[in-house]
């Protein structure tokens, strides 16, 4: 359907039988929520085995008793797994708590309080600030910039990540940038891998950006392929250590959709300056992490190669949901004006673009029958899209059953909204 | 031994005695340490059934899935549980991580930036702001402020709590006070327990303070009684109810040594508005807590009868170390003017206090044989004890044989630097 080439009276006519659909939907009491990146129940069943794991036995390889305080890096080998999901030394691997969200809170808090390194101004004095943030992106990260007042720029996204040349202007242009927002592999929402050339532009934005610029690399998704042969996401830190901008990027990833969303455990790695300063401000806060869990961890995962094991298992969960998403798209709007998405190959979201001005309107249609969406404008700073096109649909939580159920709520949804939209704008 | 009433010939003779024994030290070469309030190996396996406590089940009372994200407040039983520790209800109780102090950096951090009420000013654009901090307290209350620039003034701890005066009156006369810390229950280090009038006296601040003012409550201690029919605390949240004062009050507990030092849960409780702001904010900063752990401290405590069973086995394994401190400090000092001591029902401490001018010698002859004590300053802030007198003593960690070891090196020590004060002072 390319409703920009329909008459009036086709238009009308559309919408009537597309109401008509939707409101059977009513009939149905529908509970179904697509909004949020959330592990199923059989995906978390994959390490119900944590519990019960260490044996008895709570000594780390070293000898340190995790039970007790202190390791405030978090044990060794645990630096060793987040360092081999990331392609680093462990010895630049802090392992953590159960968040990377809060990592990244701690790394914004600390530069905007305490300067972001050592000798620095911290933010907080430094007048009006910025962050830029390729969009759509995550809405969490928005937030704890927006928190603080640290003003945000969009930038778009392209098929091989952010418009780096957009993001080298902007640092050349204005000097009050201190920070970038990216999900580098399977991004957070359109699934894009950056390419190996913007992964070496963006780890070579150290040498124009100022000495307390941070990049925010949250490499959620590292190794979160749906399928065999996946992209490979270059290594921005070989390419900083070959630029000498190493300080300039703080990473994170986590096992939240490896292990247990909201019982894995959290990785930084950075510079070793970067990574003593946040240990400095980090010992303040908190005597040490939860070691116990991080043994569990290391139970679980001797080794990358026992980690991919464990992917594989979630890919084949998550496939068939992501099929469906994909083949309703397809279905219902490969020949059409409605609608353009991306096919991602990991990550945990397919990003939806309607037409301009209807996203809002979606979600709302959606919501009324019982299906929560995210909020449109969500993955834009401040929750606005400047366009109200953008809606990221996160299938894997629910059964495949439910997401066949909401993609037919959703694709309902998107053309009616649309073709009211059309009959709107004819109709001023 | 009175120094003060011995001749400068007899304190000479004295001094070469102690000085030999001292020497004598040095060839045991020992390896010491009563630095810090962890518990022993033993005590930590009291808990060793975390592991595989949960059987395999995952679910909380409500059915809520521990291993996903979510749940920002903590599971209901947990907040019960840590609601019957602090004799609150569970609706004003946040169960969180692993760590208490993290909960106070977390409130201090989000008053300094967001207000510590909905509509306060920060405490950062406020200008000089000032903490109120009984003395000796805990180093780490004092990191905090002291990080943020906050300055800390000291007020004199007495044995039925601080010197409430001393408050009063630096609230009535200074505008510019956010803030006080304390741990109203077996007090780091003096292990002092608040009388009922020094609580209720405190639960009226909040009608002498600001508004934004907040008493910091740190009742770690709330439940680690070294004796049968131990002192009860009153409980400052009924005072504060009567005295419509709640929001001046943030209190805080953990199960650190209870269950796993650095893997138990922690505690805040805190009116619905003090709560609720918290909740805005942290919400920014994680996703939610570990609430897996919080389901094995669940299965572990099912109520607080279960866990004061727990407390009574760590007494039984603490009764002896304090009672090897104890005996000693008396056998050596209890007629002297060498210090003096208080005699804790609970906690973790022993607090001694030596002649004036002598605690850094003493703690700097103990290292030198091998014997580490917390640093002599340590408990006030910024590290500086006016009078260079107090130690806080730490007998938890090491086994029997080794407390009295220290202790053994400790009054030597304390003589030792005692007499040769005294004689320099003689000549000066």
């Amino acid at each position: 359907m390319y409703i920009d080439k329909a008459d009036k009276a086709e238009l009308s006519r559309r919408e009537a039988e597309l109401a008509a659909e939707y409101e059977g939907f009513k009939s149905q009491k529908l509970n179904l929520d697509l909004t949020r990146g959330k592990p199923s129940s059989r995906q978390l069943d994959l390490s119900n085995g944590m519990d019960g794991i260490l044996g008895g036995g709570y000594a780390a390889a070293d000898g340190t008793d995790t039970r007790n305080y202190g390791v405030l890096e978090g044990i060794h080998e645990l630096r060793k797994l987040g360092g081999d999901i990331l392609g680093v030394k462990p010895e630049i691997v802090l392992a953590a708590g159960n968040s990377s969200l809060e990592l990244m809170h701690r790394c914004v808090h600390f530069a905007y309080l305490f300067g972001a390194h050592e000798g620095a101004t911290p933010w907080k004095d430094e007048g009006r600030i910025k962050f830029i943030c390729p969009v759509p992106g995550y809405d969490r990260h928005f937030a704890i910039t927006q928190e603080l007042g640290i003003e945000m720029i969009n930038v778009a996204m392209r098929d091989d990540g952010p418009d780096m040349d957009a993001i080298e202007a902007l640092l050349r242009q204005d000097p009050a940038i201190r920070g970038l927002w990216v999900v580098p592999k399977y991004s957070n929402p359109t699934g894009v891998v950056f390419s190996d050339a913007v992964v070496e532009r963006m780890a070579a934005l150290g040498r124009i950006a100022a000495k307390n610029f941070r990049l925010f690399w949250d490499n959620a998704y590292a190794v979160h392929d749906l399928h065999d042969n996946p992209p490979v996401l270059a290594n921005i830190m070989d390419y900083c250590e070959r630029l000498g901008t190493l300080d300039s990027v703080l990473q994170f990833t986590s096992t939240s959709k490896i292990s247990f969303a909201g019982a894995g455990v959290a990785f930084l790695a950075a510079s070793p300056g970067n990574l003593a300063k946040f240990k400095k401000h980090l010992g303040i806060a908190t005597i040490g992490p939860d070691k116990v869990n991080q043994l569990r961890h290391a139970r679980m995962f001797p080794d990358l190669r026992a980690l991919k094991d464990r992917m594989r298992l979630h890919a084949e969960m998550l496939r068939p949901k992501f099929a469906a998403v994909l083949r309703s798209l397809k279905e219902n709007f490969k020949d059409s004006d409605l609608g353009s998405w991306q096919v991602p190959q990991g990550g945990y979201f397919v990003s939806f673009d309607a037409r301009p001005g209807v996203a809002s309107e979606i979600v709302r249609l959606a919501a009324a029958v019982g299906v929560k969406l995210t909020p449109a404008g969500a993955t834009f700073p401040y929750g606005r899209d400047p366009e109200d096109r953008n809606i990221r649909l996160a299938p894997s939580l629910p059964v495949l059953a439910e997401v066949e159920q909401t993609m037919a709520v959703f694709v309902t949804c998107v053309k009616l909204a649309s073709v009211r939209k059309k009959l709107q704008d004819l109709n001023p």
